[in-house]
């Protein structure tokens, strides 16, 4: 619906001249930019940045512009992309018996209102395949036996290689990945964690909050790293509950805000919106 | 404003018959119930109720209601009290320099918004002394030498009791409590912790909440115990941060959030609307 | 998953000993109040009331409950049901080409998030068919002719009573219904409008919204009334925008409120958590 | 306690190169942009920019700055300002009875939280009197007597030229300005309305509120234009209510959000973050 856009981010070190340099270059070629956010963090002297910039006001194509950057890019140190609004990612699906996400996902991908491309769900769990079938998606079961993990996982990883996917989105796994797959997809892996972290790390997270007796629950949307629960965050959000509220009612509260987090991250992600910044991130939301 | 009431808050085991007997009580009596909440705990089988009586429609006062009550409570091994809405509690707040939360409170005392009983201000720092004596409040400055804090502490305590004080409210206090002063006023010392408890338990939190890159800032409002932060919760809320907000803004932008619910929670106790359920609380709020 | 309970609410005249007179007749028969609800408005002196009893621990059933319940009822003058929680509601969802909320609801229907017999859809488009009758559910497609609005309402009416339905869904259905419909389902059409009512009543609520320049856009569930958008309110929420959102974002967002709003109004709806009172209502959440 | 600024911000006409034209500027003469945001508007092409540069970094003060921006803001038709961190907006506060708003100033005023030189109070009662007088701010007593209203408001008129303020605050004033003085102080007016707008026009919002039954109340900051309740929105916020909720708690409710939301307006226009487009605003938050 949208005209077509190429997104261009970066991240350099911090200097004068940066965004002379980068919205020179645009004008130059009479790029028409339709949105940009900047980003100095004083702390590490990193500046963040993200254009968009109406296709069809440039006199090339994507090729074209990546090629006329590069020379700003070199000089500036940039840390950088350039992307096409119009070419989807390509996405597979992890997910588990719980199909909350799973199933949202589903609605935002056929209605057209998360843009991507989804190529497989894989599940360690057969309840979902006539759902995703009807969809025209492919299903596969992958099983992660307990007492060869590495083997499962081994599964996983070719069937996430076949479908040739750019980002894989934890919905609701519920497994734990090993080191080496997570550093094979580094900010590439989404996650949705059913607690607002840095509270309730790993297992059971509800049961935790209503233990502790906290007001609110919540949900992090975060990228994948060899620690658990301890990547970079991409979106969070809460949601208030009280004394009455038993485990159970927590749990369906919280399928909630799973739902509408992993919903947000994953866009901010699709629309490169996301950056990374050592264990943070920036998000031109 | 409103007509005064007689709370009437209990716990007990349950079972079958409570709230008949509580109601019929009143009836027998024509009583007349303004508010009325009840909580049944599944997992402990433990009831909570807490009724406010219109007071002029009973025949007797608040002695001769806790007399009559008596045997009920007996009956059914309640742990309860009763308050008169018109009886302000006598309250002590502990502040240090940062005056977000006492100036706060202050302006909700002069206003009448919350009803208490302001018996003293305790800080560790002279500060706000003449914002707090134009209240007409008495203003005490009690240091705590770090290397004798049990003495400073023993000073603060003769405070309280020189003040007759039911509650004490710890107003970014920023002193941890010897464990005799926690374990001498259990469910009687508030405090507010400015972070989203569980998460950043301890010193600096906001620092620690910018280091992780969360996406909310928080605060907790809580009962002080001998363990760090982890008393039972009474009330919190959340604000939404992004990267661009340094560790000076979430400061900023956290004193409203710890503001409004160290109000909120305050006002759940002073009105006896939070009970006890082990290291959690139910509030009818 | 919940143990069956019977649902009483009622709504009467205030005065003294209602709650004695209800909680003595449960405890009588050993009836285990599992939650208890009530509220009394002091500007019209009505009493409002909602208990959860726990279905085996009464020694009748819900006939049995009616039968012996009849005469307290008919003693405080009471407007009054009993219900039974493993008896599901028969729901019909009437919409349009805006399938979110439809969708939504299916998901919910599936899952059992939300238990409730659905007996149809009925559209005046026939994009939803597909994805509807995967479900099993008969879809119906019913237009409404411009130059004869009657003749499609009367059809839609016949498939409504052909479906035996209880409670009639408006899933973003874009119609206005026609007084005499209104008039013959009183308190059982919800409806979903896409504003934070009273603001933006009618049509494009969200263009008006961009052009009031309002921070916030929101949804309303409520029940339908001759009047447009002007029922009895259930539900509301809200969500946060800026200058940068355009119409079409402001409408993607506000699908999100729009579902969790609906989603919301009918839960308490099938739980009989809502009780009428004038143009508003009690919603024992 | 941040390092001194200036902040440019202007709007004009959309087309190619205006972002390169004015960063291209500000490196020519080594400016450091601490903070930069820009918005283009598709409907009115219209383009908003506002920067925040290290005043340190360039080599000429405010007014050499202004004077070289000069012919850029000439060639692309701006309308445009620069202002300077360290000079402080002479604000005027007008309040009545109700001081909970203008309490709230005075906190952020003499605890630093929000930056501006208050000249003098204006009240149409004396309640305030002796509070204000603490901070050493002169309280003027300006009736507005209903029979000459007219000549009240030159009173309050002359007040604000002898305070020669910039910024006119209504903290809850419960007066509506005369159409010449609303003409007079175009886009430096600024009002706190108790209702989320554009819901609950005029006089006791909280009462239409609870007549209608809504679910949140809310509060909104605007600037006061000649109709009323009309004017360009800068700020807004809600907070949830329910059926039990009384006019007297909506009031003690909406009072926290009549606080926070008038607050966080005032900083955003102190901090020249607010630009007017038509009959709405562009907040740079």
């Amino acid at each position: 619906m949208s005209a077509r856009r190429y997104i261009l981010k970066l991240s350099c070190p911090d200097r004068v001249g940066i965004v002379a340099a980068v919205s020179a270059f645009l004008a130059s070629h009479q790029g028409w930019i339709v949105e940009a956010q900047h980003h100095s963090d004083p702390d590490t002297d990193t500046f963040f940045m993200r254009h968009e910039v109406l296709a069809s006001s440039l006199p090339f194509d994507l090729a074209g512009l990546r090629e006329r950057f590069l020379p700003i890019a070199e000089e500036y140190g940039m840390d950088w992309s350039v992307s096409d609004s119009e070419v989807r990612k390509r996405v597979v699906i992890l997910a588990s018996r719980q199909a909350h996400c799973l199933d949202d996902l589903l609605y935002r991908w056929r209605s057209g209102e998360l843009p991507f491309d989804l190529r497989a769900v894989i599940s360690n769990h057969d309840t979902s395949r006539s759902f995703v079938e009807w969809h025209g998606i492919p299903h596969r079961v992958l099983p992660i036996a307990p007492d060869d993990r590495d083997a499962g996982f081994r599964a996983v990883d070719a069937a996430i290689e076949a479908a040739a996917a750019e980002v894989i989105v934890l919905a609701r796994y519920m497994q734990v990945l090993p080191s080496w797959l997570c550093r094979k997809y580094p900010g590439r892996i989404l996650n949705i964690h059913h607690s607002f972290l840095p509270s309730f790390i790993g297992a059971k997270p509800y049961h935790q909050a209503h233990e502790r007796g906290v007001k609110y629950v919540g949900a992090t949307c975060h990228y994948v790293t060899e620690q658990l629960d301890d990547g970079p965050i991409i979106e969070q959000d809460a949601i208030r509950t009280n004394h009455a509220d038993t485990v159970g009612e927590l749990i369906r509260m919280g399928r909630e805000v799973e739902k509408a987090v992993l919903a947000r991250g994953l866009r901010y992600h699709l629309e490169d919106r996301v950056l990374l910044h050592g264990r943070r991130t920036v998000v031109f939301g």
